[in-house]
Formats: C-alpha cells, sequence, structure tokens
C-alpha cells in the first residue's frame, strides 16, 4: 500500500495512536520517541531522516547476513508466486521438506526430527509441550517441572515466559505454577570475591543436582538452558559447565533443552553451538532468528532419535502429537531459510566467523579498563559491557540513567546500540569487518567516556 | 537452494525421516502418504505430479486472494530488500505502522490498539496475557478463569491450546489446570429432537451466565469465542447468539474475545465478522490467517480503547506489558498485509464474496439431502458437510474411514478436501467463480454419492 499520500508525521502518528509495541510502558506510550528503521545495507540501517548507524544488535541477534542481501528476498518471492502456502497439518512441500534434511545434517548426535514453528517462543513452546507429551506416553505423568534458571529468557508465550527468568518481565503478569523452579545465576562476574571461578562452576553445578534431588527425579522432567544466557546479559557460564550439567541430567534422567535461539546459526560460528562449543549433544535444540537471518518470521524444535523412539510404534498407543501452527514449516519461511544456508556457505560466513572474533573480543574485553565498566564479557560474536554508578537512591532508575546516555552518544556518533538498561549488548550481523569491529568499539569507548565526564560533571562517583 | 541434484523421492524420504509435521501421528509416520503442493494459481494447486485440484480449505483458511497473486510476493521482496528487519520493541518501521492503522480503520467501535504476533496461536495467547494484565493492574488478580466453549480451537500454544475444547487433540497433552471452563457444544444440530432453535438458543445463553454465576463473576476474566467455530466443524451457533452472549458478559463485568482468525478478513464478507455479520463490539479481536492470505506469518490481537485506558497513565502503576516476539510487527509480513488489503480493494473481493455467497450455501445445503449427510451448515465462504455412517464397532475409526473414502473419491475427480475425520470442510480462496463453485459442489457430491455406493457394496447400512 503505497504511502505517498502521507508524509511522515502521519506514520510516527499511526504508530504511537494503534502500534502496541513488545515491552511497552503503558503509562505515556507516547513519551517513547521510537527510532524508524527504514533502510539498511550490511551492518548499517538508515533512520527516516537518512542518517546511518551500525547495527549493534542485528535487530535482535537475528540479521546474520546482514541488510539488504538479495538472494533471500529473491527465494521468497520466487516460493511465494509458485506456492506461497501449503498446509503442513495434511499436505507436505518441498521447501519444508528439504529444509528439515538441511537442518538436520547440520545438528549434533542424533538430534534429526524437525518440528517447525513461527519463532523462538513457539519453538520453546512445543519443545516443552513435546516433553510433556512423551512423558505421559511414557507414563511419567508426574515427571514434569522443568528447570530453568535466573536471567535466562526464552520467549513470551505464557509457557516459554514462564520459563524464563528475568524477574523484571514477571510482575504484572500471571506464571504457570508449580511447573518451574529457577536456579541462581551462572554469571561468574556475580560470584563472591574470595570464590575462584572454579569453586563457582562447583557450586552452580551443584545447584542442578540439588534441585533436582530436592524437587525428587521423578518429577523433573527437564532442564532448559540458553548456552549463552543472552538477553539476560549475554551471560557466560564457566568452562566446562554444560557438559558436567548434562552429565548431572542424564544421572536422573532428566532431558536437557538446549535453547540456541540465540546463538544457533553462526553466532557463535558454528551452525550450532551445543556440541561445537560446549561439547554437549543435547536431547532438544531450538533455534529461530538465524534460521533465516531474520528476513521472515520462523523457527523450529529439533528432537533426539531417541525422544522419538521413546513414543514410536507400539509405545505410541495410537497417540497423535496435537501440537503446532498454521505456519509450521511455511514455504516462503523455508525458501528464505535454504536461501539462507546457501549465502552462510557460499560467503564462508561461519569461517569469517571465525576469523573476526579475536578481534571482536579484544576489543571488547579492553572495554573493561574505563571506569564506568563494571564487566566486559563476551564469545564469539556476542559481547556484553555492563555499566555501573552506585545509585544514592534507586539503583534501576539510575542503570536506566546511565545506559540512556551511553545510547545518545553512541547514536550521535553513528551507532545503534539500544542497551538493555545499563548492559551494553553486541551482536552485530556476522559479515561485519575487521575495520568495522574497530569502528564500532571505537564509538562505543568514547561514548562511555562522554558518559563518564556528564556523569562527573554531574557528581556522581563513578569507578 | 536448488533441488537440481535431487529427485522427488528424495524430498519425499527427507519429509519422512526429518520433518515432524503438525498433529502428526506417532506410530508410523512413514505410513501417512502427503500429497506434496508445489504449484498453484487461483483456487487451484498442483501436485509433486502436476495433477490440479480444487484446494477446498484455501490452504488451511487462509489463501483469501487465491494462489499466484504477484502483488504480494512483490510487496515482501521490495520491502525485504529495502529493510528486512526490525525490533519492534526499541524501533519501529513504516510498514508495521501503517498497517497498524489500517487495520484499526476496518475494525469495531473503539478497537484502535494492534498488538502483532507470529499467528493466531501467538494472538490469542497474548490477547489471554493482556487480560491477565490489565486485571492484575486493576486489582483483580483472582479474575483469571477464561470461559470457552466446546469444539472450540484457539491455537497451539499451551495457554491457547488449554482454552480449546476440542477433546480429542487434548489426550496426551497437558493443559493449564483451573484456569478455564468449557460450556456445552452451541451446534443446533446435537440439540435434543423435541427442542426448537430458540429453546436451544436460550439454553446455550444460560449455559454462560450460569457458568459465570457458578464459578463467580468475581474470579471469571473473559468469554472467548469464535463467531463460527471453525475446525470444530463449521459450527454457526444460532442467531442472536452472540449479541445476547456479549450482555451477559457486560452484566458480569467479563471480556468478550472475539477470535477472528478464521471470520476475519473476508470469508464472510467483511474485514471482521463481530460486528458486520454478529453485532457485537467485542473488547478484543484476534486475528491471522487471512491477514497476509497466507502468504508470510502474522497475527494480531486488537484492544479497545477502554481496556488500554483501564491501565494507562496512572493506573499503569509504571507497568510495561512484558510480552511480545522477535518477529511482532515484521516489516515483511506487515508489508505483505498491507499488499494484501490493496489486492482485496482493487479486486473488490469483499463485495464478490457477498456475490457468489448465495450460490455456495445453496449448493452446500441442497447436499443435506443425500443419505450419507448428516448436516450441511455454514455463512459466507464457510461450509461443512457432515458425512455419517452408524458403526457396529467404533464409531470414530468408521468416521475416519468414510471422510478417506470420500476424500479419496474427489481427489480422483481434482478436489482436495482434507476432511476433519468425517466432516469435509469448505473455505475456497475467496476469489473463487460461481462456474468453479459448481465444480467443487459438483466433485463432492459424486465423491460422497460413490462412497455411499462403496458402503452400500460393503453391506454397511447408509441413511
Amino acid at each position: 500500500m503505497s504511502l505517498t499520500n502521507s508524509n511522515f508525521d502521519d506514520v510516527r502518528n499511526w504508530d504511537i495512536e494503534h502500534h502496541l509495541h513488545p515491552w511497552e510502558g503503558m503509562e505515556d506510550p507516547a513519551a517513547y520517541e521510537r527510532t524508524f528503521v527504514e533502510g539498511g545495507e550490511g551492518i548499517y540501517v538508515t533512520n527516516e531522516a537518512g542518517e546511518k548507524f551500525i547495527d549493534g544488535p542485528a535487530g535482535m541477534w537475528c540479521v546474520q547476513v546482514g541488510y539488504g542481501n538479495t538472494d533471500i528476498p529473491q527465494a521468497m518471492a520466487k516460493q511465494a508466486l509458485e506456492m506461497a502456502y501449503v498446509s503442513p497439518f495434511s499436505n507436505s512441500n518441498s521447501a519444508s521438506a528439504q529444509l528439515a534434511h538441511e537442518i538436520a545434517k547440520r545438528t549434533p548426535g542424533d538430534l534429526n526430527t524437525v518440528f517447525f514453528t513461527t519463532g523462538g517462543s513457539t519453538a520453546v513452546d512445543s519443545a516443552l509441550r513435546f516433553v510433556q507429551f512423551r512423558n505421559n506416553l511414557m507414563g511419567k505423568r508426574e515427571k514434569k517441572v522443568i528447570i530453568s534458571r535466573q536471567k535466562a529468557y526464552h520467549g513470551s508465550t505464557y509457557l516459554s515466559s514462564s520459563v524464563s527468568g528475568k524477574e523484571r518481565d514477571k510482575g504484572w503478569l500471571d506464571q504457570a505454577e508449580g511447573l518451574v523452579y529457577f536456579l541462581p545465576n551462572v554469571n561468574p562476574y556475580v560470584r563472591g570475591k574470595a570464590q575462584t571461578v572454579a569453586e563457582f562452576l562447583d557450586e552452580k553445578v551443584a545447584d542442578l543436582e540439588n534441585a533436582i534431588l530436592e524437587i525428587g527425579p521423578e518429577k523433573v522432567a527437564a532442564f532448559i538452558a540458553e548456552p549463552i544466557l543472552a538477553s539476560g546479559g549475554v551471560i557466560v557460564p564457566p568452562k566446562g559447565y554444560h557438559k558436567r550439567c548434562l552429565e548431572v541430567c542424564r544421572k536422573y534422567d532428566v532431558l536437557y533443552i538446549s535453547d540456541e535461539v540465540v546463538t544457533g546459526f553462526g553466532r557463535l560460528g558454528h551452525w550450532f553451538a551445543s556440541e561445537a562449543v560446549f561439547d554437549i549433544v543435547p536431547d532438544i535444540i531450538t533455534c529461530a532468528k538465524g534460521l533465516t537471518s531474520g528476513y521472515v518470521p520462523m523457527g523450529a524444535c529439533i528432537i533426539s532419535d531417541r525422544l522419538i523412539e521413546d513414543i514410536s510404534g507400539d509405545a505410541s498407543k495410537g497417540a497423535t502429537f496435537s501440537n503446532g501452527f498454521t505456519y509450521s514449516g511455511h514455504p516462503v519461511s523455508a525458501a528464505a531459510a535454504l536461501a539462507n544456508i546457501e549465502v552462510f556457505e557460499r560467503d564462508h560466513i561461519l569461517e569469517h566467523v571465525h576469523k573476526v572474533t579475536p578481534l571482536f573480543l579484544e576489543r571488547l574485553h579492553a572495554l573493561a579498563e574505563l571506569p564506568l565498566v563494571g564487566d566486559a564479557r563476551g564469545e564469539g560474536l556476542m559481547g556484553c559491557v555492563e555499566c555501573h554508578v552506585k545509585a544514592e537512591g534507586d539503583q534501576l532508575s539510575m542503570d536506566h540513567e546511565v545506559g540512556g546516555m551511553i545510547d545518545a552518544h553512541c547514536a550521535k556518533m553513528g551507532l545503534l546500540l539500544r542497551p538493555l538498561i545499563n548492559m551494553c549488548v553486541f551482536s552485530p550481523p556476522l559479515v561485519i569487518e575487521e575495520a568495522q569491529i574497530n569502528q564500532m568499539f571505537d564509538i562505543l569507548g568514547e561514548g562511555i567516556r562522554r558518559t563518564t565526564d556528564d556523569l562527573v560533571r554531574q557528581g556522581k562517583r563513578v569507578a
């Protein structure tokens, strides 16, 4: 629908008046001035005024191949012209069949069965419902508790939100009760001063085992974990954590769901990070985002042969997995995902991530020396710079203020940051070049320095 | 990704080995021979062998403008090339802002705030979470029960599935407990022989009021209802039902969620059916499917100004609606939806639906005379022919068998039917012409007659 008869003020007003955004503050939705992102090329986006920015978060951890790619849109248009929609309930289509095959080729171990969804939230929701279904069929109707972790983010359906551990998101929304148990924060940054990382690791693994024993193994269905907790603030658990947690799970017949919505499709230099980086073959992997480089909605949960065998043949009791979506395996989404895989391979994107990661992490970690920075952490092309000023009053307000100040300074210099409160999170398009990494961190460093100056001028103690 | 090195047997094997479809039977997934739908034009689709069929269900109640439309793919490709992804959390984009405006222009009454999702399930999940959020903010933490109906279908997340009332889907999957109350079937076809439709209507409205009183109005948050229960078998409640139910809801401060995932965007000849057909202005409308004619995943829940006012300003208590998806308001989906609206208007699709509906319903109702047909019902371009043979043994198996036989006969004559067990459901692309309606029902009638002959030959009593 042409916008030729409208001017941009109309568009902004429509957005304010008619569009309720995710996580929108209800007090005065009109008060938040959103940037309209209207164009892009590579790692850059342009706003409604034509101003150009580096896109630090790659949209939302998703635009792996960068903006302005032509292969994916062409593949989408071709598929939509040929066959735009097929019901996955009764029929099939070669695009989704081929994508299931291409995904299964790239997953670790025996994770060979792909169930398509519309994004990460529905991938987690379906994964959890599959676990319930399997345990019911196996006569383990009481084995249903999901163990998750503080700061985890697994989605925004009622169920996937219930297993998310970001407490600030929960105040006014209901959660499924009795289904979830949360382990303490696994971020080594929050450990006591006297504790070594090795001791912290032992403690975090023991947290899982103790929780299983406390609840009772016969009641615990699964442990769900992002390999790196993304929107919780790029929390990287101590080395060896996942492997040891998997051993604990195996010991008590607890399934391991690896939520790779963020880490999948190249963020850490591999199709999937579970085995390649963390040396685990989980029971279920969930993915979305990078699966299509964000060009069109799609998610998937990928199930191991072992789980499928648990409920196949006679063990199926004639049951149907009564779950799925009109848009499961959508042909246009599948065509986009196939083109995305092709671009990854043609342009050697995984190899590129390996090549530029050392510089990315070096520049990231160097920021830790700035007085405002409490911690700078990351892995692959995921990074977080956590900034702190001790507040005299409300710490959360102070944290929001500091994040907002850094964001504003960086925007003036051409970097779109969008901090999570006081945490500047980076997940740039995977095609980022070394010179662009330097440019990005140069701006961030300067933004933090200018913010520090502002805070000092305001009489705040920054250290 | 090119298929040139593969042959179709590979594709079929990939689908069997790696693709778990929605509602798939677990006993032997390879046993079900799926039709691969690979091409289409208007109301016709073609399978992997190039055979052409009328698509009776329009994919899954969604391909409103038909297959092979060029405007929507072009709009999608243009948007994806310009700006493929924008985070709706912190930023915005003119396509989603304009779509919110265009939707709000077409909704009844004061339903002016659009929250975007990835499909119907997430639209319902978000609508229910919004109701929980609003009631919590208003200090009504105990007012949470959702009243739904037997045979209702509202989606396949844990929460939207929990408010669905198709009991056969539920056996092996868990449901949220204590949150939902189901009213009896509202299908006049199942009423007692002595009961008039007017008496049945009184009873169904009383069912709702009695349920509210039994649970306690202070505990009932909302009533959720498809105007016509779609996948429950195109159940059309008696005339006046919705308006009277809304009055009951108003009396007890119970919200009314009208689930227009199927009826929205032209199925009954209007953008939305709630007010235009059923004379109600609900509190929330959910939509998906026809919103993009199925060309790309998208859903929305649309909230009334009244509800937004309940929790705005001081009443917001500073709260954030901590709900939403990476792909909420996806620019490519929004561009597709805008192009879809433009096609509807340019091609006068709503007017066309009004023009061809009388013939559709006349041909549909005429089938009721066939001995195998128990009921033929519908409204707009939605129809259902329910076929019954009294079984000596298991009725469900017999119903499946009859549906399968009709399906096979119709497929041979060029009609893709895909019955819901024993119910042949129709929701053809809205662009269907009168000659095509005649062709579709000619084939169906012949398919039912041939099935009857087969059954008689088998010694079954058909009447």
